[in-house]
Order: C-alpha cells, then sequence, then structure tokens
C-alpha cells in the first residue's frame, strides 16, 4: 500500500516526490529537539497549488496522512513527520505576488520567508508586523500555521491582527478562498481566524493576504536596565505597562539567560543574580517615551543605560536574540512558551523559583515583558525530554493557567503540549474542537496525532 | 407543545418571562426596517448565566428555536424574533465585572451598552475602541454577535481587534470559556474567532474578556473638504491613505446624503453635487497629520477647512453623524453594509452611478472612507422592500464582490442578505460552515432562518 501511493505520487508530482534518506530524515524534525519515531513515506516538494491539491487527492483517496512543512523552525513538533505519512513541502511556493502600498496589503505564498517578505516591502515603506524571533528563517505559511508573535507583538500585533484572507486545500483536494482584501468583512463565520494557528490540522495554506503597516519613521531609542534581581525586573516591567506607555519591545532575561548570553559572546561577567530589561521605543514619541520609561524603571531600582545610537541599540538587542545559540550550547533544550497576564509576570517568577527548588532544576527564563509571554528553557543531556523535565514543565503549565495564562502564547501545541490541551481547555471544549477537525477532515488524515491526540 | 415550552420557561424562570403582546411585538424588529413574520412565543429577561442555562435546555429538551436579542438596533434582522421561537434577552445581564488598567483588560457582562462600557473605562484612562455609529444604544454582545466596526476602525480596529476571550452558553445549556486573559495564545483552535460575528448561530455569549486602549492624549484636529462631485472626493481619501497618514477618522458623505443632512439640521443647502470628506486626528501629531492632509486633500482639488477647536470638530462631525436620523426623515431605510479595498472606492462609486442610472433610483451613501466601508442608503415608502430595491441592492453586492469587496463590512448577514452569502463564500464554503454550525447547535434551533437560511 505505502508504495503505491508513491507510486501514485511520482506518476502525478514526478521528480518533486523525494524519497532519499537524507530528504526523509531531514522531514522527520523541526527545531523542537523532538523527531517523529521514523522516516515518512515521502517528501513532496510542491511547486503550485495544483501540486498541493494532487497530493491531497492522493492522500484522500488512499487514506494516507499528510504533515505540512515550511522551513522546519517550529518549536513545538508541529510539523514532524513520521512512518506512513507524507511530508508536503510548501517551501518552493514562495512568490510575492502582489503589493499595494495603496490598500495596505500584499499577496503572497506560503514558503516565502518572513525575513524575505519584509525585506521586499521596505522598498515601498511596508512591512508585516509579526516578527517571531526566527523570522530570518521561518516561512510566512508556518507564521500562520502557528499563529506567530515575537518581540514587537504587543505595539503591533500578532499573526491573528495581521491576515485579512487565506486561500486553502482542503484534505479532498479542493481550493476555498477564505476572508477578503477589505479591512472589514464579516460575511459568515470567521474561517480565515479558524485556520490562523490550527498547526496543519484542518487544510493547507497555500495563499495569504496580508494587511501591511508603513514603516515607523525615525530612530528608534534603546534602554537597558539592570536589576538586583529577577522578581524586580519582572515588576519594573508591569510598572511600564501600568504607566501606560507603550515600548516597541521589553524583553526581559533572568540571571541564568544572562550569565549564559554573557559566557557565549565572551562579555564580562553580570553581577550574580541581576536580571535586565532590554526595551526600544520607537515613532515620532521615541524620545519622550524612553525618558519617561527610564523614569519608571530607576524608581523600580533599576541601573538604567540610555542609548540614542541606533547601532549601540542594535548591540545590546544582541544580547537578547543571542539567547537561543546560548542555550543551545549548554545542552539539548525545550523552549517552553507559557504566557500570562503581564500583571502576574512577578507572581509566575515566583512560581517558577519554586519549581526550580522542588524539582531540583534551573530554568534560564526570557520573556516578551510587554505581553506577558514566558520562554523559561529546560536544558538536558541527550536526544529525548527527561521524565523529571516534564514533570517540572508540567508543573510550570499548571500555574500559568493558575495564574490566567495559557499554556502556548506563540509556539503552539504540535505534539509536545497535546496531552495538556484538555487542562486548559476543558474537556467539552475539547471535544467540540475535536469537531470541528472532522469538519474539515473527515478521514482523519490532516496532520494526525498533533494538537489533539486522544 | 408551545403551550408546554411557555409553562417549563415560566416554572424554571418565572417573572422573567414576558408574554405581553408589547413586549412580544417588541422583539419581532431591530432596526433594520424588516420585522419577523409574527410574535415569538416568549420574551425571557434573563438575569444570570444559570438563567441562560435554563433557558437553552428547555429549547433542548423542546426542540425549540432560540433568537438571542440584545438592544435590537442590529441593521440586518438577525435578532428578529418570530412564530415558535423564544427571544432570549440579555439586555439585563449587564455588569462591568472587572476592570485591570495594569493588564488593560476589562471582563464584562453582554448587556452592557458600548457607550456605557466607555464612560465607565474613561474614568480609568482608558476605552474600548470598536465604535458602531449605535454606540449609545447597542450592547457589547451585539457588537460582538455581528462582529461590529464603527468610525475609528482604520486607526484602532474592529470587534474581532479587541476581544481577548469569551463564556458561551452552547445549545444544550453548557458553559465553556474561550480564550485567555494574556495579550498571546493560541492554545487550540481559535473559536474565540470564530464565534465573533457568528450572529447567534453557534451559542449565546454571556461574557467577555475585551482588550483595552488607553485613552489617546491630546485633542483631535477636525478637517472637511468640499469637492464638486463624490468620484473626486473618493479619489481624495485613497489618495490621504496612499500618503502614508492615518487619520482616526475619514468619513466621506456623496451629494444626496449631505443634501438630506443640511435639509434635516436646516443649514444652507451644499452647493449642487458637492461631496465631503470630514476627518480628525488625534494623538501627539495630530497637528502634523492635519496639516498634511490638507495638503493632499487641496493637492486633489478639494476645499478644505481645518479646525483647531474641539467643540467645532464635533459641530463639523456632527453633519456626518445626523445621515440615519436624515434618511429616516425621507421615507422607510434599507442601510447596506459592502466594503471595498480602500483604491477601489472611486471604482464603486462609478458603480453606484451606474446603478442609480440603471435602476432609476438614488442611493445616499456614505462611507468609512479610512477603511472602504460604505453604506449606501436604499429609502423607500412603505415597511417592506419593494423587489425593484433588492434589484438595484442585488446588482450592487455583485459590484462590490467584483472589486474584491464584501456584503457586509459591519452589520452583518442576519436575515436580509443570507440569499447573497453563498455568492460571496462560493458553494463549498457555504456547505463547511454550515457544518461548523452544525456541530454547535445539531438540532438547529440557534437562529434558524439567520445567516444560513436554505
Amino acid at each position: 500500500m505505502t508504495g503505491a501511493v508513491v507510486t501514485a505520487l511520482r506518476s502525478a508530482l514526478g521528480a518533486r516526490v523525494d524519497t532519499t534518506t537524507s530528504a526523509l530524515q531531514a522531514a522527520r524534525a523541526d527545531k523542537s529537539g523532538h523527531a517523529s519515531a521514523g522516516m515518512p513515506l515521502a517528501v513532496v516538494r510542491a511547486a503550485s497549488i495544483p501540486d498541493v491539491q494532487a497530493v491531497m487527492r492522493i492522500a484522500t483517496d488512499t487514506r494516507t496522512p499528510v504533515v505540512v512543512q515550511g522551513a522546519l523552525t517550529g518549536l513545538a513538533g508541529g510539523a514532524n513527520a513520521g512512518p506512513g505519512e507524507i511530508a508536503l513541502s510548501l517551501r518552493d511556493i514562495d512568490r510575492l505576488l502582489e503589493v499595494r502600498p495603496d490598500d495596505l496589503i500584499a499577496v503572497v505564498e506560503p514558503g516565502i520567508l518572513n525575513g524575505d517578505l519584509n525585506a521586499a516591502l521596505a522598498g515601498h515603506g511596508l512591512w508585516w508586523a509579526p516578527d517571531p524571533a526566527s523570522r530570518a528563517i521561518s516561512t510566512v505559511g508556518g507564521n500562520i500555521a502557528t499563529g506567530a508573535g515575537g518581540l514587537l507583538c504587543a505595539k503591533y500585533g500578532v499573526v491573528r491582527d495581521a491576515v485579512l484572507g487565506l486561500d486553502v486545500v482542503l484534505a479532498d483536494g479542493r481550493l476555498l478562498h477564505l476572508g477578503h482584501r477589505s479591512v472589514k468583512g464579516v460575511t459568515g463565520l470567521d474561517l480565515t481566524s479558524l485556520f490562523i494557528g490550527s498547526e496543519g490540522t484542518l487544510g493547507v495554506v497555500v495563499g495569504a493576504t496580508l494587511r501591511l503597516r508603513r514603516l515607523v519613521p525615525g530612530e528608534v531609542r534603546t534602554l537597558t536596565a539592570s536589576f538586583p534581581a529577577v522578581r524586580a525586573a519582572a515588576v519594573a516591567s508591569a510598572a511600564v505597562t501600568a504607566a501606560g506607555i507603550q515600548p516597541a519591545i521589553m524583553e526581559l532575561m533572568d540571571a541564568a539567560s544572562l550569565a549564559a548570553v554573557h559566557a557565549l559572546l565572551a562579555l564580562p561577567a553580570p553581577a550574580p543574580g541581576s536580571a535586565q530589561l532590554t526595551i526600544q521605543t520607537d515613532g515620532p514619541a521615541a524620545d519622550l517615551e524612553a525618558a519617561a520609561i527610564a523614569g519608571v524603571l530607576r524608581d523600580a531600582g533599576g541601573t538604567v543605560v540610555v542609548s540614542h545610537d541606533a547601532a549601540d541599540g542594535e548591540h545590546l538587542l544582541a544580547v537578547r536574540r543571542s539567547m537561543h545559540p546560548a542555550m543551545e550550547s549548554l545542552g539539548t533544550t525545550l523552549i517552553e512558551d507559557v504566557s500570562v497576564p503581564r500583571s502576574a509576570l512577578p507572581a509566575m517568577f515566583d512560581e517558577i523559583a519554586r519549581i526550580e527548588r522542588e524539582h531540583d532544576v534551573v530554568i534560564p527564563t526570557v520573556v516578551h515583558a510587554g505581553d506577558g509571554n514566558l520562554h523559561p528553557n529546560f536544558v538536558f543531556d541527550g536526544p529525548d525530554v527527561p521524565d523529571h523535565i516534564w514533570a517540572a514543565a508540567d508543573d510550570l503549565f499548571r500555574a500559568a493557567l493558575r495564574l490566567g495564562g495559557t499554556l502556548t502564547g506563540e509556539h503552539g501545541i504540535g505534539v509536545l503540549k497535546s496531552r495538556w490541551l484538555a487542562d486548559e481547555l476543558g474537556d467539552d471544549q475539547w471535544q467540540l474542537q475535536r469537531q470541528i477537525k472532522g469538519v474539515f477532515d473527515p478521514l482523519g488524515i490532516l496532520n494526525p496525532g498533533k494538537v489533539f491526540a486522544p
């Protein structure tokens, strides 16, 4: 049977079907640290929407599971393809089809990299705001599939706020156009939003109409503030939000994160236990806002440095951007992604300190403090997450939920967090969501075992 | 059977069940000009979530249709209740439960008026951005059910952008909590967005966690610009957007609208054929933006007046706000709600001029020009929309779709536009949306005949 599937794919798609061991191995894993149980049947590098439709028709006819893949930069295992599955790569469907500065929209294919899109838009004085840390290497289609966020979200929004319409191929190969090109539109149910963050479980996103912004004029201002302990830094970041000032970026690094990055970059070691906020302001009020923020941070006990030089500011922000390489230098990393209301950040750090004590682990944590999205990192040896790490992560998830938060702010459920999904949704909503998936995917061939794993 | 339903309702809800003729008559019609075929079984004025659950359990047990109602200010007949139906009013469930300035969220019950909410939030220096023209008299729950917009949307967003979570009662009486209190969150499918704009077809919204903004500091600046013809005004408004300036409000009135309002307000008659843009800027750059916009408008042939006085600005905007009373003074009004990409506004006015000629009707039109949302008005005598008006409206809808637009920008499909829904969605998507409704409402008791009418 599996031989027949590959034969049918080859007959329809020829050389775009890749069954080399290197391709099949590469399709097993994203950047979550987790890999599937084995190699998929084939990797199909679709070059067009009709290619995608052909794959889905074969998949439906043969009841073969399909895992849609972009650049495989996900952090939840959502796009990992395994035995018996077709890995459907959209990476080569990557054109920027249309840019309309007068309507502030762009129409793109899913495989375009976020960074390449924004480089092209910059020439028009435009940008697409979602800015996951992976933006140089992740696709817009993947950003949509996960409902990605990033550093600038508190001020400029997440993917959900920046997509007007989607073209999708259903499990049976039919092509649908969801949403619209106009700013407003409430015709029927909002299936565009339903697809955003659906992680390949409802259909294949083959095109998107994106809502753009004009580039923000003027120079950014960058501040850093050191605090003797992470809780003080968390309190200070909440004070900035409570003061009614909206920075473009507000990142928090705890002591373990800061020490690891300083070691990686061969910078002088920070004072033991000290945590840091890195904040950028932009737009016409950038100077006024930076000054106001500096005041709030000093009142909160921070040692503040303000940079008026863009290059110097990028240098300060580079410390934050080096977090992932710094963690990778220490071992295998499980990057978590809980999100809480901003006022709950100090309480969440109390919980993290408790979990570190009770589970005897160190949890280096960075936070998009402007929106309350924490990335606690668990570092360990070997390829698989050990049980005692999962126990600590379980404790972390439950703490975030108790504080009014969520399991995942921007990475998705994928395969790594599906066992906690019903804890957050409740059993009734979990069943309802599975039934909605069933409407789109009655045969259960779209990314089975992900998100809604039984 | 219907007697048994009322008996069961009375047994569970006592005096909150109203079967007086005046109440039943009032429940037949919103402000669309359309009324249901007759009186519903009963109006239930729920006072709590358990009340709503009790009604839904009785409705499920007896297979009785339920129409959820707020303040009945809708413009598409979506909340009109008819024979054999229970009108479930949420108007009395209207508390502001929580305001968190530090997290920029509020938790509300559905019956609170948008205007009352914003009056209460102002004391905290906050506001909820969606501002339908009905905001003084429409409920937040109704705003959510229709996915409402308003005048400020191009700059500050619509309801979809301003809701983080919803509490909903399902058709069978179960209570679900959708979404979250954190800024970010991508756990499972985005059912919060699916409910926004679902017009009472999926469940009963009994609570909402709203995303707030800080009040914008400083004074607004107001400009008006007169143009010799509406097409020139449309071109000028598109030029403002294309110039990269973001006004808070940009409203366009065509000649027929302007003349009707001037007559109502006893103002001097405008020059024949002349159209007007009314624009407000706000925030720290309000003066600079007003000056830049004035330049663009003059270059586009407009006669521009800039007001730096807030009271004077409100006076200018009052002309726009008097549109609905002016139309009502002329006869029964069908207010349409198509939306197109902003660059297509001049082409849409060409289509409106063609439709006026070919159907021998006058279509006074006002536009939220900042986002391309047009409200063409059809005025006629008597209570029912005549066939020749529907023929002209049909032509209008198809023109909007051809230009990349949508049937409804912010009013919803309701009962008035359900026959065009499949034209926009396509048959495949229309069927899929009906199946999703079926997941939530397997017995078909939630607002039957609305949106997805067969």
